[in-house]
């Protein structure tokens, strides 16, 4: 972790009395939120749509104005760059694809922010030592092309071009053909090298800061994610002729199932979250003991260890289920990532920038997935969140007030001039 | 009770050594079943659809062949009557509308038994003291108009003529718009005279029978039903940021509700049976926290003061889970009905002829809802069940042995035998 404050010899833009535009930032996010929009305020912007690239093509506009140098890669990941400086790129960034019923600050804050961020400078005539860039990554949301945070994936190498191209969307489009019939298949060779170090800024999109009364958010990492789909067969059955000992309920075990996952989500407390979202029954009807329940378990923990002691403790109350109630039971994995962990000294710096700017200021761990947790395989990372009003997201009601958006926008720009600035090799380094 | 076996001085056709024909039973089950036939051997012929209308057209030949009398009422009841002896009739009967999967047995057994039982006094030329009358009840299912067992029920005059005719289906159509569209809008009153007596071979639509090794059923009655809608409302959060403190999730509380049924229902013991069989969740995906649950609850008992303390407690834990987990609930009754107690002299009749027939016996109540349950209301009524295999209907695959179908129709014919030399009016009458 960090020491005491060496980056307050740094000079920062704040110091200086530099402050991001609120009035630039917000326009740029009620512009961007009229291209596919839905009722309520928000956007439909669905990866590689046509409101996906209208959507692109305004940010291309914003960084052209700026004189960014621009590059689109294999994978239409778009890497807007102020080549200033010397060395490798001081990086922001995040998506502007949304889900079907997507709010308005979800992946587009941190875009616009990285924009705002450089326009300030440029307007304060304030050059830092390395160059600034800003990515819009390619389907983060996972809506419509699996997986989730694609583009990031095949930036750092973790999948290659030829694959994602070849995926098929949920609506049955070839990722490949899509992003041609855009305009957005690029020639920028991916993976791309890597940045000296990534900051992304996000709201929230959970309850935790706003429940603790908390203004920033500084990420110590990403939740490991285990989800798995469970179907248990049993015996259909009348509902008012068959004896409780004799029924082999599949509805009965599924919320056993759900209370377990509560009751060991409290049992572990701490990062630990267990969730039951959906179940499907069938027959599905009120006087039919059902012949199947079909329901998914969303469990997460920043710990590897705990993840799988509990996905553990998981399986092996299942299995007693299945042999008390007489049914079976199988379940098939559909995501498994590891906790990813954020760069310890770059967190600290969110926090000892949050200070400055007074902000209350708590480290926290991410519990949705973003594009930094891919940056952080080659580079160091972090992330700022601002609040996310009653903790809601992917909907149209996603809000977070302008207070937040301003101070998150300044800690970005900040941050990523004291990385400018920084030796991030060195163990000593200015931060 | 009946005491000993008086009835043994009635000559009893199967003293005499009569029996219904195998052959001519099942020829007229499989004959019906090729009506509205479906996947896997078993009908769907939905009340008052044209394949009702032919199911009721076979019937008819058959009553028409046999020289029945024949009326029909407004409701489209059939009622067949051998004309012979005097008095009110000894009544049987059931129905032969299905529900969409419906099996061979349910409903259909109980009408061509009936025709069975004349069709061998008549061939041995045996002639009962009373009228014997097999009544085909109209939408005894209600699986497409509702309540089910309509048409019993305006028989005994639970429910107007005209209320009747004005139901709509699930499909939209009206009763009785399509009771004239298939010609089954008869001329007779209804409600009817009572009949002398009711008694109704069914299938057991459960397991129970098999289960303990009983070949026949002497039914006591038919449980009290209470079916609710429960509609749980809380917060739709982020499965992965919203802590487990902060959330109010409507999936956990239905689990919760579903595992109190088992656990009551076990505490109870007896005859309580509870069954959550519907659960729907929204938006029901992996990783969100439902923003509602709606789930089904059937509750059922043979005694009303047990079954109220239950529907009591129902509502207590329901009550205290939406204070604990901060949701709101709301509940709607969807039907309420008491239990019924069928004649015990009847039902001791049925037990004394299975011991006759050397078929093994036990009193039972009905789990499911019968035509029976509503001539209770206006004469000395019971059941014979015989066994479904696997405790299955409602299903294509339900299934009846062979020796138990000709046993419980044997067991019909000499039960309504003894009833038409009975006098029931008596405390001290045969039975």
């Amino acid at each position: 972790m960090a020491s005491a404050v060496p980056f307050l010899e740094l000079n920062l833009p704040s110091m200086q009395g530099y402050s991001i535009s609120q009035n630039r930032l917000l326009g740029r996010l009620d512009e961007l939120a009229t291209i596919g929009p839905i009722e309520g305020g928000g956007s439909c912007r669905l990866a590689l749509t046509d409101a996906d690239r209208d959507g692109r093509d305004l940010v291309l506009t914003w960084m052209k104005d700026l004189g960014l140098d621009i590059s689109i890669d294999g994978v239409g990941n778009i890497v807007g760059t102020w080549n200033v400086g010397t060395g490798l790129p001081v990086m922001t960034g995040s998506h502007i694809d949304t889900v079907r019923t997507g709010g308005r600050y979800d992946g587009n804050l941190g875009v616009i922010a990285g924009l705002e961020v450089i326009e300030t400078l440029m307007s304060a005539g304030m050059t830092p030592a390395r160059p600034f860039a800003v990515g819009v990554f390619t389907n983060e949301e996972g809506a419509r092309f699996q997986p989730d945070m694609l583009g990031a994936l095949v930036y750092v190498g973790g999948l290659s071009l030829e694959t994602a191209l070849d995926t098929v969307a949920i609506d049955g489009a070839v990722f490949g053909e899509e992003l041609q019939r855009i305009g957005y298949a690029g020639s920028s060779p991916c993976p791309s090298a890597a940045p000296y170090a990534f900051v992304e800024l996000h709201i929230e999109q959970g309850p935790r800061l706003e429940a603790e009364g908390v203004q920033i958010g500084a990420v110590t990492g990403v939740q490991g994610i285990s989800w798995q789909e469970v179907t248990i067969s049993g015996q259909s059955n009348h509902a008012g002729t068959t004896p409780m000992s004799l029924r082999h309920d599949p509805a009965y075990i599924a919320a056993e199932i759900a209370v377990y996952l509560r009751q060991i989500a409290r049992e572990y407390g701490g990062n630990q979250v267990c969730t039951v979202g959906k179940i499907d029954l069938q027959p599905n009807l009120i006087n039919v003991v059902p012949k199947s329940a079909t329901l998914t378990l969303d469990v997460r923990n920043t710990d590897e260890k705990l993840l799988c002691e509990v996905e553990a403790k998981i399986d092996q109350k299942i299995a007693e289920l299945a042999v008390a109630e007489g049914v079976t039971i199988s379940s098939r994995v559909l995501a498994r990532f590891e906790p990813v962990e954020f760069d310890d000294q770059l967190t600290g710096l969110i926090v000892e920038m949050a200070n400055y700017h007074n902000r209350s200021v708590m480290m926290m761990p991410s519990g949705a997935g973003h594009d930094a947790q891919m940056l952080a395989r080659v580079c160091p990372t972090t992330m700022i969140f601002t609040p996310s009003v009653q903790g809601i997201s992917h909907n149209p009601t996603e809000f977070t007030n302008t207070d937040d958006l301003v101070a998150g926008t300044n800690i970005l720009m900040d941050t990523m001039w004291a990385l400018a600035h920084s030796d991030l090799s060195s163990q000593t380094g200015m931060i």
